[in-house]
């Protein structure tokens, strides 16, 4: 048995422990082979591929980012993707494909299964922990973990100069990130993509909080959106693509807190510090599992499937099911979070 | 409304942030009034508490250890524990009781539950994360991490003097630190208290590992024993309190794993690091939700039970049922990792 | 004998460590009472303090930011402040005033004593590490460790996705911490505001590493300019207070690589996150040194006398002197970075 | 010119960032070629070498430990050891050699310089921090974090408990890292190998401590001793070398404050933890200037001489001079920190 494996979309802590997992079972184990296509859809589309043994996957575990490089490219964009991804796996006489990315890289994985027929397993990995079918997806508790620590030490900044402190993390369309990291760093706000904020409202708890004699941190999703936010975000200059630049919601709050509120405000946006570096030691241990039971998936012939971690335990569920639908974070589970709001 | 806390058995990372939770939840919401006891169930047999208010709980979220005092104390082993109890909390004009603790601090409140009617809610707390009915317990993510993160500084190390490093991690019954850290260590051999161990096999491992050019890590539980260690971790001295001294497991090892392959070998014994200092973000936001639903159950009138973790939802379960027997490592687990030893 | 203590400017991580020496020292073995100074000069200006005895100094040690507050309020810029301050610092009774800060801070504390005979000691404090006569300041050690900690977390990023990595860091006129966490961090460029830099170098030297098939990463001090700078970094809007807002160097410096080599390129802004949370070890002991310094001096009436670190030895230095002109860093030990460029 | 480099003695985090400096430097500046012999003087003694080239540095500079390996093997106690070494150089055309260790790998390269005009260039390399002659070596700082953070977790579960937490740190002939550790930590008492403890005046502060309510941290270093240790430490027992075991001051010093103070006592051994892992920034730095430097002298012809940290500034001294005498904690500022004691 011949295995790829490939890791597209953004980079995320834990990628390599995957990998590691992966190729130290099927080797051991099964004796499998195993390659790596490069840089995610573009290693299968143009043939780049590495060979993946046991010394390739040494010391790696604790390694950010991924061996195989990543890159964004859809082959379901590109005429004739699909079929120079199918006659390179032929060429490179792959029997099984395990690839590991988030919803557009396992969306082309359930497509090359259902309507071509190769053997796709996939393996989630998703930093904003958006993914169906998963309790978690790994690099989410290290992005959680860097963000809360950020947290920390602005605490005592805001509190020595009396100032708002806004903190933006990453979470584009589901506020997972900010809603653990403000939870566990006690910020006084939390603003998710998932409902639309009222800037006073914002302002009144940023007020309240400085009556308690304490400054307020405020934490905020890239992807959060005031109520009439499409219009006050543009700022009309044009980024280096030539679309039109948006203000960063961090800024934008800051600017208007210290408009309606007269106290000093200051934005950090974490960016992408949340997303490299060594996983934690949870991460680590998600990834590893998803690689060794991803592998046995393989052995079962269980394909068209992702491995998917429920409570303790590691499951399959459909691709195809888990990349349906976006997991956002539930109204009540936001609701809970509020009573530490102002 | 009025809530009596208490916090007992080994202290905790997070135990500060479930009271934080209780107390921000139970004021703010239900108008509940809240006092300490101190020193786990010395403070109600003694009667020994303090007022716990919202500025009393101000800026604790991030500190380990715990602001009530914790102790052994359990007063089922004292003439008249259970009814010196009840008669302080009565004086106290205690409503209701949020205890906060392990397997024995729980089971003097199911036993003060079941009784005499007291009305108990429990949330559970073991740093080793051996309690049924929950997915995980507070405190431990944070001692997995320390854990980890000295496996990997030890890892250095090992490689630069082609030496044997024995990591005596915490555990006495259960092996969850040593397997979680272990695996997300890279650590090339994990020996947990569920499974004896043989020492020829360790050393096997470990002779496997040099010839392939690296140096080994070993992650012993302190719990852990090798198939006839009753016998061989005795060393006949006595210890301050009289009793007959163990050598610790991690000692024992090294010099057992020196004698058989001529390698030289080094053991850390981490000890209480792994359970001191401020708790990981995921859990600050695990005890943060224990706190919240704790004083929802104390609102729900539903006496006896106990908050958990399952999957990413908190449940209420029995406490009863919660204490009734350990959580120990599934066989099957253990045998997951063992693709990593050698 | 009855001190007065103040912490003026920007927060550093440090100056509770500072306090509590000298209040410890004072207290214990010169039987000194301490009054702490509310938000730097405005403390005195108002005759606003609070009482610091040594219950009240217990615990700060690990803490960032400053118990007493801070604020940049310049006593030189107030119609009478001088006036005010000699008088609230007689009507509180107070002996001797040490004043912790930077250049601004420790300037007014120069005259006080210079013209008015106020009899001041200075603890110098500046996260850039930019005043002359002290090797280091505390609070630096710090910012270069979490400015290490982001580039070390950056390189998987981008070396995954084979993109540029531009971080900005603090440091207005001096690139100390620009120069020391590139170094550590393993930048391949790093840019100061000593020297102007030549935006097509910067570009040759991104485009040599990727040649060499790595990414790079920029480092770049928020005061750097490109040789033409004063007009490109101009982007035409205002910011809240009416001021021309001014593209950060960063952004701006990761838009023109884009433009120029075709290669994507992203910024990180580390921002208040590098002055916040707990002191490094170094800094612990750096800042708790200069407590118990500026205690001897006030004992020895070395009254307008400054702290400085000379070595290993914590000596006296003239304030006027410390803080006469900016340290900044030597073309020397720039040029000596330089052979990591590329 | 052909350069060899060798690491001796005990790992420390900063050796593969001075190896780094070292090449990167000679390589692209001098046009150098650099050999890297294996595990200490070992490597020229069985002439045991590998080509260090530029991209055999990449990426090593935040990793512990030595890519060269170490060993603690000494030529002068070799019959013909330092023939076989002069014969190997010569064979691999070596025309400069580069040692990076402690005081007895320099000790070594000192007398070959001396006694045979070897043209060696010494690195100072000791955690303990120990060497005369410079300000501070790499390793040092390093070490002081892990061990002040280790002090910062044990606070917490020290006051949770009312217990005495001892930590027993590096440092057999010197107290640099109990002296710095426990600074930074906060503890109530430092003990150093260079004055004998009265383990009477350790409980007196133990107990003041305790009458404040607030539990004591005790910072041993692994080399102090009580006034009367030579007769108490030993144990009897003899380890696997056959040489009489000394009980660790720690687990002594532990006892005997149960034993005369009643109070719980826990002692945390940190060993092999404080010298692995990543360097801190400080380290970074000043290892990788060390390189940089070391290879100048190399270009200088400036043979027998030693780099060196004097303030900020790199000098060269003779590397007889810094080996002469151990650099021991000056009475002074022992005395300085007793403040804090009790």
């Amino acid at each position: 048995m011949r295995v790829g494996v490939l890791t597209g979309g953004g980079d995320c802590p834990g990628l390599n422990a995957v990998i590691r997992g992966l190729v130290r079972k099927g080797v051991q184990e099964y004796a499998y082979e195993f390659v790596g296509y490069r840089d995610g859809w573009r290693g299968p589309l143009e043939g780049d591929l590495i060979p993946l043994d046991i010394p390739a996957v040494r010391g790696i575990l604790p390694r950010g980012g991924t061996i195989l490089g990543s890159s964004r490219t859809n082959p379901l964009g590109q005429p004739d993707g699909i079929r120079r991804i199918k006659d390179n796996l032929a060429k490179d006489e792959i029997d099984a494909l395990v690839t590991i990315g988030g919803e557009d890289t396992l969306g082309v994985a359930a497509k090359l299964y259902e309507e071509y027929g190769i053997k796709c397993v996939g393996v989630p990995k998703t930093i904003d922990n958006d993914l169906s079918a998963t309790d978690y997806t790994f690099g989410f508790d290290t992005a959680v973990g860097i963000a809360t620590e950020a947290i920390d030490r602005l605490h005592t900044t805001a509190e020595s100069h009396m100032r708002v402190l806004v903190v933006e993390v990453m979470g584009r369309h589901a506020g997972w990130i900010a809603l653990h990291s403000g939870l566990a760093g006690g910020a006084n706000v939390i603003l998710i993509p998932e409902q639309r904020f009222d800037v006073e409202q914002v302002c009144a708890w940023v007020s309240s909080r400085f009556r308690a004699s304490y400054a307020p941190i405020v934490v905020v999703a890239e992807g959060a959106m005031p109520q009439d936010g499409d219009a006050v975000l543009k700022d009309g200059s044009l980024d280096s693509f030539g679309h039109v630049r948006l203000s960063g919601v961090g800024e934008w709050l800051a600017r208007e807190i210290e408009r309606r509120t007269g106290k000093e405000a200051r934005t950090t946006v974490l960016g992408h510090v949340q997303r490299g570096g060594t996983p934690s030691a949870f991460d680590r241990w998600l990834a590893t599992r998803f690689g060794l039971h991803a592998v046995d998936a393989v052995r079962d012939g269980d394909f068209g499937m992702m491995v998917a971690l429920r409570g303790t335990d590691i499951v399959r569920v459909p691709i195809a099911e888990a990349t349906a639908r976006l997991k956002t974070v539930d109204p009540a589970l936001y609701e809970e979070a509020g009573v530490f709001f102002g």
